[in-house]
């Protein structure tokens, strides 16, 4: 039962290629974790998956997120005399199921109990993948702050036009986003549910146990997901991502009007809301700006307006659509602000009559702690002082935020409609709980009490 | 007056990095050259400038084209005693404009002499750029079959409000592509014309001589520039290519219109023609795909039906965009035929009822000999049995390309409109002489006969 | 007190670059560690020092060795709940110094009582670097197995010709092998002595125990670094390398001399002992080979001829030197018996009338568990029916190995001679024990019991 | 007749690595060419062999050496048409052998008359291979002044013990140095004789025609290849270069003997001039310093004592061997004097009582113009003021050059002997002439009149 083990910094394809491959190939499970790493800890020791050597066995582990009480974790066991080699989260959690007492008389490895001691350790944030023998276990903390959800192999009809036959599975894969399933050939078979030990064979998904929230807390799956991380085509609690970007639009249109002659945005994530904003208000949706797709860093900046020119020198810029027009930009979010600004000189310089920005959710104001890399409060520009005449700040003739009362319920509309309808069937309703969302960074109200 | 040479395989950004940038920036003058090379020729030894010395001094020549009378220049040259080291068209124009007879008595050499008489030895395709001393040369070939345009480095206003001041010229920039201006800080100060031979100094451009083409010859430009190679932001012949490609999804429209749902497009280069198409036609514009931005190289093909998704594994499917919905697709070009059947597939079994394809050019059916890379005529689709059936063996419910007519039209309207406007100021006619764009690719009408 | 830690896999000069080394600069305090490895556990993850966070701070720990009761102690940390990431035994070592209980009330952490109680739980092979805070740790298993010495970095005089200045230090350094202080302008101090702990601060070396062996066990110091693994100018036990290779020479021509008209080497690390055979014989040292310093991985391989060549391939022959003589060539060691042969081979096609081999060490017989890569018994050239012919087998007319005795007769002889000086001044004596070497590899007796 | 070529930069196992040589191993001929190159000029586009395209077919010319008209040369070529692509005489040869008049009615080449032509325009320096179809011409200038031998691929015996069957050939190779031939499997056939063209196709070497020198001019080898350059094990003019140094060594003990205890020598290419001298005296050859095989660039640089140490600090000190003693150390040659130094230096340190210095050969005086790397004339020792007194420059007891008489003769009494041996049987006197040597870098008298 050795595990093969192979890690690497850089682009996947370059850690994972013909030659890495082929030494893991003869396996039929497996585990793999990717993340940006920002340099300061971008180590190879912290990469994971953590592989670690147990009285049971070897058990490898896959961890997306952040622990709130990682500072009392990291104490508790180094108390117990184990020296830490990383400063990762995800070590924390290999070593404490290595750990977990009481181990003397513990002659047969009862993995999900030792899960579950996991979990009563630490609320949140993690999904997990734990890799034992021929088994793995993916878990979703009890607040669903982070996404999990299984996909299923399917067989290939044969050649001769019989099609896809569905009825059998050829395995299953599991992935924190369903987009990437379509790109191997699975189909997205469901998402594992807060606090759900969900344990993966061969050929078996079956659900070992659902650890509840305390009483009266709501789930608190990251609404930055929505707005922000996901790739459109993604599926999170039952709804696709664009369809909810396209309705954060459309609530924009009804809470932020504006006289305009056309809409557009910066290529190219805000599509949707700008579709879905243009639809809504009945103006034409019309391309401004090109990407320049070559651009790289570039050593070449001979003079001041290059500079100026900044982050516009990534497009190309579409002046016969727009020249004379007022227009309308539908951003997906404002972080720091110095991106719009740039581009709205560029469209005024380029002939845009008036150029107004529209931004598809609420302002950032507070950090997160639960595993998503935000700039800090300083940096926020919702937290400074030019926040309050933004308009004047970054050169639009006006700019409005959507309100996090219309993104709380362009995410939750359908999910409720659906509830209700699953509600008169009775279905799973106790499993899943209340539903929420996290809108720490929107509102500084965290699902749980913060640790230090 | 010694160059400095740099040159290397790959990424620009690699090349050219931080390194090399230092040893070539004390100069205030200089030429580059980039191109997609297939693996056969892709030797350094043929990566231009070609710099030679020669009795008068070291010349640098970078080359856009392919000349249609090489095999003829190539034996004319080994004749006289030069060996050539490459394969390489540009080895050609270098020693050709080294060896321009009479040499002995040319004391002082007269380069504006040595570049026409190259012109004379060979009609078509090149656009030039030639370096010798403090003066470069950009010359376009009498047919002006491929693009070259020039733009001003502008100087920036002051921090403190004034604005830029466009009254003065800090320098000047040549490039195929206008495009490439923005970035740099440069604004489109004009095309060079057919047959044009512009000397460009630190602070002047002044044209040399308008070497003309045989009486009776059109110009030659390359449409598949506008509809295909071009960034949608360029500017050729007066006019943004996005307006031509938008015009030619319209004129589609008008050509082969269909019930349908709505109009989308495989991302994202017919952009611009679906949304001329929807408009003429008063569909919706939506999107059906998401790129999948982080395909690169995959060694993962576990089973048949990876293989088969082949290029669909590039996108992501927003399948509840429409689902139950009879979609029209706006495709550029179909080049093998091979890219669209499994997108139509995947589009299909995602939900959609019908699937039309509506192509907004017409099917290449010849081969370039002026410096476009196509494919081989077997392997055109529009050469092959299948495409008497096109629609069946791609899988679509009906699929239509554009006419020659609608696209040179679309191609032409807004410049002949400007030309008649012109022709009654009596501007430049002569220079010009009469207006056309080679079409080889699609008709096999040559603008010049081809010599082996 | 955060340590600043690299590692790489490759050329400690790739590894440590330019950039690396800058990141690193700040400190005045440091430990690396370099080892070959095998391709199978080369990964970096095993790469020391290893560097762990425990209650009382980071340490760092490097050590060379094997120990060989490894596979209890990791049962015994794994029953206690640590989870091992490596398969290294120096992991075990470290997580053992962060382990030692009792820890509930070990508030100040006792270094020394946690580095002897670990010297209790194993008895060799072992030398180690332990870095906390601004303190590092040398120390040597009871039975010195493993070499370890401190030198002295040593002023500068000034450069008006005053010469150095010995009387002041600028710092320590420690080494496994002495010969590496030179190149950084220290000088060689003192070996660290079997089972001593010193501690060493910026200007402070200080003994802090002697922890001895099992009584009437002597020290254990692996007599192969004489043999074959030391570079000559290296110091153990009060004596030179180089001097020890040569009296194994000048045995050697005791125990078996022979009629030949010169005495040779294949270069080069058997030239000591080529030079003391040839002397104690007086026979003319004459060089019959010359290395071949460009080959490297070759290629090419168009004959059999070549393959038969093989090593020898990497030497040129200087024929003139020994075309109809009767050769002794010198070897240290002969391990698996395919380098010789082909060299004894291609001396005779060049003209040698005999070849005579005279090896300078006994045969190798026994693997080593104390961290010699040594091959399977089963490679062994002596463990094979062929070393009952040896000499006709690698085409020979003679071949002698060096007699067990006589090895340790000669690199005992000038350590004894010492001794007895030292006892009648009754220095150290009590420290040290009883002097022995371990010729585990030569006679298969080892200095303790292995456990498994 | 396409030729494939592979170039690159940098170590000749990473630029023939196993990809290019599939790509090369087809071929049943083929040249090579490498060369030790300066940064300034050591781009890809000068790396030989050049390959150019004529009239009559694609010739590869590999060139060994430097031509002493290169600038008329060039103005010729260029004052005909011929742009020249690089500052390489390598060019120059390739384009004079491709253009050399009449060509208009060359219909068949004769490559022979072209290679006299050649010849006619250049007296030297320069070792040629010409590749053209199935031929490989090799040329040697008429004063041979850079070297050039022939070796002969001979056929295995099979491998039940018949022994190797030296009647048989399987194919030709030429090379610089005949120190090659052992590690492909080939042995020694012959020199390229000075002025000679020898053809060499599969399975004949043919010469073709010697062309002579001016009347009386006597011929040219380097003596530098045999007091430095050339590996020890090489043949030229008939001795091996290994016996020529000794015979240095012997005639510098003849010259300047020493009263000391030890002959000694810097590792490692002076051994067998140590040698030579040590037994010439009587007195023994001993190892004063080992080679320090890890030195790279380091990075390490804390104090002025290592920057003294410098050269130092690439060896060991074998300090037993010497303390106490007078040592003469055997130096092959001193071109810059601050390599021996601190070397002598470091002896003293260490315990020589006195250190002399021998060098065996002559002081380092003149430029090379015929190829070889020379330090400038204000760089060379020998021409600065501290000459005068050397020895208390480099801190040494005594130091004595090498007589130019006493290297001439110790290069040519053998091959005297040898011609005296073949005169008396009137073998090829005619066509090899006076044999002389190019001393130009010791006595400023150059072979031929330098042109510029």
């Amino acid at each position: 039962q050795a595990f093969k083990v192979h890690k690497g910094m850089g682009l996947i394809n370059h850690v994972f290629n013909a030659d890495s491959l082929k030494k893991l190939y003869v396996s039929n499970l497996g585990i793999g974790h990717t993340r940006y790493s920002t340099s300061g800890i971008s180590e190879l020791q912290n990469c994971q998956p953590f592989v670690v050597e147990t009285l049971h066995g070897k058990i490898a582990v896959a961890h997306n997120g952040e622990l709130t009480n990682a500072v009392r974790l990291r104490r508790k066991l180094m108390r117990h005399g184990v020296g830490l080699s990383t400063s990762s989260d995800s070590e924390l959690i290999t070593q404490l199921l290595a750990f977990t007492p009481p181990l003397e008389n513990d002659d047969t490895a009862d993995w999900v109990a030792r899960i579950k001691n996991l979990m009563n350790e630490t609320p949140t944030s993690y999904s997990l993948l734990i890799m034992h023998k021929d088994i793995i276990y993916a878990v979703r903390d009890p607040y669903g702050n982070r996404p999990l959800c299984i996909g299923r192999l399917i067989p290939v009809g044969d050649m001769n036009g019989k099609g896809k036959d569905n009825s059998e599975t050829e395995g299953w894969v599991v992935s924190s986003e369903s987009c990437s399933f379509l790109s191997i050939g699975a189909e997205y078979y469901r998402e594992v549910l807060p606090g759900e030990i969900v344990k993966i064979s061969r050929y078996d998904v079956q659900t070992l146990d659902v650890v509840p929230r305390p009483e009266g807390d709501p789930s608190a799956f990251c609404i930055f997901e929505y707005v922000y991380f996901a790739r459109p085509d993604s599926i999170f609690e039952g709804q696709m991502v664009y369809s909810v970007r396209r309705r954060c639009g459309q609530q924009l249109a009804i809470e932020a009007p504006v006289e305009a002659d056309l809409v557009s945005t910066v290529p190219e994530s805000a599509t949707p809301a700008a579709l879905g904003y243009a639809q809504k208000c009945g103006l034409p949706y019309v391309e401004v700006l090109c990407k320049n797709r070559y651009v790289g860093r570039t050593f070449i900046q001979p003079n001041m307006r290059l500079r100026q020119l900044g982050v516009a020198k990534k497009f190309g810029v579409l002046s016969d659509n727009f020249k004379g027009k007022r227009v309308v930009i539908i951003d997906d979010s404002i972080v720091r602000g110095n991106t719009i600004s740039p581009i709205i000189k560029l469209l005024r310089e380029s002939g845009a009559k008036e150029v107004h920005i529209r931004v598809a959710s609420p302002p950032i104001r507070f950090p997160c702690y639960m595993g998503i890399n935000i700039p800090t409060k300083e940096e926020l520009i919702a937290n400074r002082p030019e926040f309050h005449d933004l308009a004047n700040y970054i050169g639009a003739d006006s700019v409005v935020y959507l309100s996090v009362e219309g993104l709380v319920s362009s995410v939750q509309e359908s999910i409720k409609a659906r509830k209700e309808n699953e509600n008169s069937l009775k279905t799973q309703k106790s499993r899943v709980g209340k539903i929420g969302h996290c809108t720490a960074c929107l509102t500084g109200e965290y699902p749980v009490e913060l640790e230090w």
